[in-house]
């Protein structure tokens, strides 16, 4: 087999087998295959595109390209849920305490923020001595006994994803359906759940701009995760405005914690209810059933139980959980008030990130450290607004931030626009 | 500038902008921009193409990456001609010394063989001492004195073709018209000819294979060339069967001789004759004097002659021009007669090329050495043929090599078809 054929083949408008494809991922990954020859094969697939059955092979060689994560240890039905990322996005410190109290398994890998959008890890090194790099016996133990774990990537998971993602990032080859799916899927195969559940998020703040993209991706990823036996489905929600009142890090906790509690943006508060009887629906349970258990875990206190027993468990300061203010604060803040009257539609979701790292809160590069402290607070999000009215708070350690930051939000509010559902729908 | 804005814009269906091309061919060169970026910007325009303009910047790009051949101390019209390649195809051995009689003056670069086609300079080598290596000096010495001298490339001309090509090689990207033009004319701009005519192969054994094919080559190279200030007209001409009788190397100057003597073999004695008519008329000459110029140096010896002072001037030893039987002689020797009986429609010339390398006249790899002797010489190329009736003798020092030949030329015969022109088109 040569690579050269593979290109040619691709270029050509052919259909790739899957030996073909696990080639030149194994080759590429071994270092047997030059970076320029599988450079000219994604530009290829690019514009020839990979079909369905071309797309799981290519998943499956991603998967299968390292370590995978074994949870055979974890005793339970276990639950994997996955957002494609947004902006105020912390349903995942929401949901998989609820999960747990509600007998499911949540055993999850979550990544850092980059770019506008933030990341569970980073929210959760808000806590004092909470640590994300427990040894994986650990990480299993805790799962066994809290009910759910929250780490950060480690060991040498799909190190194919690694090299053809920093490839693409340099070539123009990013968006392509095919090998966005094969690159999250690759990823999330390599865990073996149950069940995962994907929040794809559509809208200015998400990956996905528009509807009909979205839709797409999502439908291509259900089918590529049904294909290679798990159970999967996705919901398509909306990141058009940032999701919830808090964007950055201490100050999402807070909000998951005041969610947990029942008393959460209603926003988020829907959507986290309804992305866990989602997944307690695919776990086997009937939705009166499983909208019952969500209910009760909230109203009754031990899913934000379960929150405390897995800082605990990770070492963090539980006393956190009980007492928000622990959360350090920031050293500076400012008011952002409307310059005008009028109808508010949202707030554009990708420039609230922007704002969000220019505070502090977020990474431009993989490199760059973060403020926990650092973030926005919304007062207002939608609804008539009258001059001078509050609409957010800026928090920040560096002053000089604060007006920049305030002049990028200004620019972000719509005062015209259309009401967006929170849940566009349901694939499964 | 980055490297990454013009991959997308190009994938995108983008211009690019003559500084852009100029930053990417220069980049490249200087090894500042990596091969993967410049992979996926080559199947980026193997899909969405490059325009006139953009073919134009990138020729002149690759021209200027490098040396360039000043002839400016040679006096009087400076005329180049290049072959995009065939079997047999010995014309610059006949059209070069014919041109120096008829006054004009050849200061010619002329490449080695691989693959299926021949090359010039390993034909000349065929001649005892004749050098293709000589100093630039010496090179304008010889063709101000004799008028006409071949040599091989020297010097650091067009580096960045040579890299672009080896990257094409092997990603797939080869047969891009754009990239095929830029690649051809940023080498012959690259020498400061006054006039060039191309002769553009066309059939089994050229690089284009069809008629359409080889037209569009044809004027985007015409257009190409004049844009950029050198007088370029194309000859289509066909390349089904080999050219002449002969093909090898020592035979095929044997062939050419034959020819400046007006013996040679008809289809090459009026393709030589065209092409250095072409070239006279576009020096300024019109038809029917540049006609009478041609057929007198042929008749009066002095294109011959021409072809004797160069070889000596090159330190070649020029008793061979006029004893034939001077140039080394294969050891082995095989007829291949005809199994059937028929009408005979000439001969695929690729495979005959492929014949040529088995017998050891020809290079697979850049590095493979060649065997003078070897070739294959036809009795035969068209018309009536009978059981037993001989159609070639194959040559060579390698007994074993000459079944294996027999077998390629025997499946390469064709019994049915069509007749072809031998000069398709001129495009002026």
């Amino acid at each position: 087999m040569r690579m050269y054929d593979l290109i040619k083949k691709k270029r050509d408008g052919g259909v790739l087998t899957d030996e073909e494809i696990k080639f030149f991922v194994d080759g590429f990954v071994k270092g047997e295959i030059p970076d320029y020859q599988v450079a000219a094969l994604l530009m290829a697939i690019y514009f020839e595109k990979l079909n369905s059955d071309e797309t799981l092979a290519l998943t499956l060689a991603i998967r299968d390209s390292g370590d995978t994560l074994d949870l055979s240890d974890i005793k339970g039905i276990k639950v994997d849920k996955h957002s494609t990322g947004g902006v105020g996005d912390k349903t995942t410190l929401v949901i998989a305490p609820i999960l747990a109290a509600c007998g499911l398994k949540v055993a999850k890998m979550s990544g850092r923020g980059l770019g506008h959008t933030g990341g569970t890890i980073d929210k959760l090194e808000a806590i004092k001595g909470f640590k994300t790099n427990i040894s994986r016996e650990q990480f299993i133990k805790v799962v066994n006994e809290v009910g759910v774990a929250v780490v950060g990537q480690s060991g040498d998971l799909t190190p194919a994803d690694k090299k053809i993602y920093a490839l693409r990032d340099v070539t123009a080859t990013v968006d392509d359906i095919s090998l966005i799916v094969s690159s999250i899927m690759g990823k999330k195969l390599a865990t073996d759940s149950d069940c995962l559940l994907l929040d794809v998020k559509v809208g200015s703040g998400a990956f996905m701009k528009s509807y009909a993209d979205a839709e797409k991706l999502a439908r291509v990823m259900v089918a590529i995760g049904n294909a290679a036996g798990k159970k999967t489905a996705a919901m398509i929600t909306d990141m058009d405005s940032p999701l919830g009142n808090a964007v950055g890090n201490s100050i999402e906790v807070v909000e998951a914690i005041n969610t947990l509690k029942g008393e959460g943006p209603r926003d988020l508060d829907a959507l986290c209810r309804a992305l866990s009887v989602q997944l307690l629906k695919m776990s086997g349970m009937v939705f009166v059933e499983a909208e019952e258990k969500v209910n009760d875990a909230i109203s009754n206190g031990k899913a934000l139980m379960k929150l405390k027993e897995m800082v605990s468990a990770q070492g963090g300061d539980a006393s956190f959980i009980d007492d928000v203010s622990l959360f350090p604060s920031a050293k500076y803040s400012l008011d952002v008030l409307s310059d005008r009257e009028g109808e508010f539609y949202g707030i554009d979701a990708e420039q609230v990130g922007l704002a969000s790292i220019t505070l502090g809160a977020g990474r431009v590069k993989k490199e760059d450290s973060i403020d926990h402290a650092a973030g926005i607070y919304f007062h207002k999000k939608n609804g008539k607004i009258n001059v001078g009215e509050r609409i957010c708070t800026l928090y920040s350690d560096n002053q000089s931030s604060l007006s920049a930051a305030e002049s990028i939000i200004k620019n972000a509010i719509r005062y015209s626009g259309e009401d967006r559902p929170l849940i566009w729908k349901v694939i499964e």
